[in-house]
């Protein structure tokens, strides 16, 4: 990531007149504080939960992630799943299994997975590749769509499958694991972070079986094993929540922000580009202005409104025109349409003063 | 790891009959439940233990580990710290740093570190190096003695200073960190996995100020953040507990079990050579056979009780004589003993049945 940006987005998180579009967080009310509350007492007379525990996680985790798996057509056995520390840990293990190959990623995807490839010496790319990197249900910013299904599928690469966002399609339609039908060649990634809880940093990761035995010595490597704690804790919680009806509630808090970001977004600034959400946390803003997005970040911050500028999301150093994301996910509903107001100034203002020349 | 040792302990876990002398973990009684069940319903209230946290960690936590290494000499700003997933990611992304230097680590050492560094790309030896990784406090299983602190500093290699047994030596010396002495090439890790709860994951890292950045950037591709939930309720523990008085406790414990073990192996099994544990969780056990450890292992879970193999310990395919690991930590003070009549037992099987021959 970009160090500028996280230093302008560290000064905006210290400022309570700052709607925050930026980041990608759940939002807080759906954070699951009074079912942890009422199971996280025992969890501490857990042993399982306090020591050392296998590189590989909590078997009753690993359980429920093959169960819901198999009900979406991927039936595996549990000892295929690795819990990882987040998702982000299970990309940079792809990263590092896939070190010194090219990634096809889109024109614009998720920031840490490109730091994650980068940091493992994987090279991302928008053109063709050995791999490819895809974010099934939602765009983040960019995803693939359900219909492009059948073309990633016949590309015969590898395929790295971020299903961060599979279940939180607004319509409720899950497709089935893309794993599935390229078992041999997929990383399937999944988490809680965005469905249920970030801050327990629980994802998971399936590599093809044939390179299961490598990845779980380097994710043993990489920090002996995710938390027993954070695991165990997810546990207990999956024992007293509806973890579907949980998701359902989410589908429809993000559905409710989506449409009035979009909605606002159509009234006062018909000028920016985007689609209508259809599911995920964020809206994509494009336009035809070239410039300095770094730039347009600091004058909505100085108008009181964060966004993700577009460039964090590009691979290489490609000068496409200005594009932000904007998320809904995690501002409250009710500032979301003077967010975008603020947003719409900010452009605005971006654009009169030449902000598209500052490059 | 060699995976063949990791599926022998992995067996053996599952057996209730064998006496556990393998593994490194803390005494199940030190545990802090009580005072984690005291705080940890108000942690699942707290917005930073559930949602996303920036990459450095919590501030409480970095202000705690900062008083903590001030008071023993080296002094800095809790900015330096960087909160990691156990020392073992500590490790991990040192060993990326180093990627492709040679790090001296002894004649045998902790095993995890060996395999971070390969995974890394960096390169473990007995031998001169561009780097020096040492384990101050306690001999895991051979370390460095304080005495040998000016050696190594007048080295002028990177080291890599692992403390996780640094507080835990029986005479509750505990030396100044070797960074306050060689703050622009020291790589500081420490961890509460030994002293207070390993299923946390709670680790940190204190590189060298001006690769701090860098690390910083690794850290987040790794893994975004460790878990928030695990560290602030390490926040909140250290808010109730007396950390020193348990490190004195801790001490005693460990003190009372090493001299226990050591005296039945003087008993049992005299033709072993060892040395009296002056801190930590485990003593090494050396000998003039030669052949296969593995075999070794076998048969001491035969005879219903571990041990830590000594090949896993040694850089490169070095062929010493066999020696092996044995654990204090864990196993209960009153199966110590019974557990080295084991261990004597199962060493004279396998000298007599030609267990040295079979490499």
């Amino acid at each position: 990531m970009d160090p500028r940006v996280v230093e302008l987005h560290r000064r905006a998180a210290c400022r309570h007149d700052v709607i925050a579009l930026a980041g990608g967080l759940p939002a807080d009310e759906l954070l699951p504080r009074a079912a942890l509350a009422a199971v996280i007492v025992d969890v501490t007379r857990t042993s399982a939960a306090l020591q050392y525990g296998w590189p590989e996680g909590d078997e009753r985790v690993r359980a429920w992630i093959a169960r819901r798996l198999a009900a979406r057509g991927f039936a595996i056995s549990p000892a295929r799943v690795i819990v990882t520390t987040g998702a982000q840990q299970a990309l940079a293990l792809v990263a590092a299994e896939l070190a010194g190959a090219r990634i096809a990623v889109g024109d614009a995807t998720y920031p840490a997975a490109l730091d994650a490839f980068e940091a493992a010496g994987a090279h991302a790319t928008c053109g063709t590749a050995d791999a490819r990197y895809v974010i099934p249900g939602a765009t983040n910013p960019v995803g693939v769509d359900v219909a492009d299904r059948g073309v990633v599928l016949a590309s015969g690469a590898q395929l790295v499958v971020d299903e961060a966002y599979a279940e939180l399609r607004f319509d409720g339609r899950v497709a089935r694991p893309l794993a599935a039908d390229a078992p041999d060649r997929t990383w399937h990634v999944g988490t809680i972070s965005k469905t249920l809880c970030p801050g327990l940093r629980v994802g998971w990761l399936v590599p093809p079986a044939q390179r299961h035995a490598a990845v779980l010595a380097r994710k043993q490597a990489a920090d002996l094993q995710t938390s027993g704690f954070s695991q165990l804790a997810l546990a207990r919680l999956l024992d007293v929540i509806d973890y579907d009806a949980t998701l359902a509630r989410a589908r429809q808090c993000y559905a409710a922000r989506a449409a009035r970001l979009y909605g606002a977004l159509r009234r006062h600034a018909p000028e920016l580009r985007t689609r209508e959400p259809e599911g995920g946390f964020s809206v994509w803003c494009e336009t035809d202005t070239r410039g300095d997005d770094l730039a347009l970040l600091e004058i909505a911050l100085a108008n009181g409104v964060s966004l993700d500028p577009g460039h964090v999301f590009r691979p290489g150093d490609a000068h496409a025109p200005v594009a932000f994301r904007l998320c809904f996910s995690f501002a409250p509903y009710d500032q979301l349409d003077e967010g975008v107001r603020r947003i719409a100034r900010a452009w605005r203002s971006y654009v009169a003063t030449g902000g598209g020349l500052t490059t």
